[in-house]
């Protein structure tokens, strides 16, 4: 089974895939695309929406997850971020992929062991869960997360 | 010159297209996009992106417009509104179209003379300047309704 992770952004949108056989899991691969903020708001969504449909064709996930999103205190903040969200998740509808959203807490849970851990908390079992990756940057990182805590929370659906 | 109106929402995206030559417009076609609820959000949005990409194709418009969004009271509202006008923009940006953004007040100044008109007075206005146009609904009417401020508005740009 192989999960593909999404923290979707309109400036740089994290990826990562993961392995998961029963309580296994294992690195596949990661990355980020950025987009330009000087290029037009549709070829940036095109930009986002090519890399991560490019991503899945090459690695044939069998599912994905995402962090569920919440409004930001800055309205136009969540406006970029979700229409981000909503190329990157029409990307993998069209090659019949599922995203399963979870809430970041559940997420940093599942991945550290407690909801209130920081970012290099989580990037530091990212080290310990995943030897060896070469990890592409904070928003690939966690992606890899979200990815790791799905194949968790479906092993273990009782760490809900 | 062809030009796609766009009004995205998750449960029903407006398409509109008309073709502008100075200051004369006409009707090309419109239409609306429906989503099932019951959906997965990926599939949704995959079938939005898709829709939107066929309307390009066939019609080949020179560009795009749109309302420009803004964040409604209701945060859930405004995150599925952004996520599927994400899918859309993304959909024009793979054919290399540009989408204008216009505020919705200019978009009722322009075609109806107040930027405080309603949507019956919009719609009855569609009906003087594109006669004989069969309208699928009230989402393809403001499509059409941001494809004729559009027109308008790079016609006599002292308009704005």
């Amino acid at each position: 089974m192989i999960i593909l992770g999404l923290d979707p952004s309109l400036s740089c949108t994290g990826w990562g895939l993961i392995r998961s056989e029963g309580s296994r899991i294992a690195h596949v691969a990661n990355g980020e695309v950025k987009t330009d903020a000087s290029a037009p708001m549709s070829a940036r969504l095109d930009h986002l929406y090519s890399a991560i449909a490019a991503v899945i064709a090459t690695y044939a996930p069998d599912r994905a997850a995402a962090e569920e999103v919440f409004a930001n205190k800055n309205p136009q903040s969540t406006l970029k971020l979700a229409q981000a969200r909503g190329a990157v998740l029409a990307a993998c509808g069209a090659a019949n992929l599922a995203v399963n959203e979870h809430a970041a807490r559940l997420v940093k849970k599942s991945v550290v062991g407690t909801g209130g851990a920081d970012k290099a908390q989580v990037q530091a079992m990212l080290k310990v869960l995943l030897p060896g990756a070469q990890i592409a940057g904070a928003d690939a990182a966690d992606a890899l997360a979200v990815a790791i805590a799905d194949a968790h929370l479906s092993y273990s659906p009782t760490a809900r």
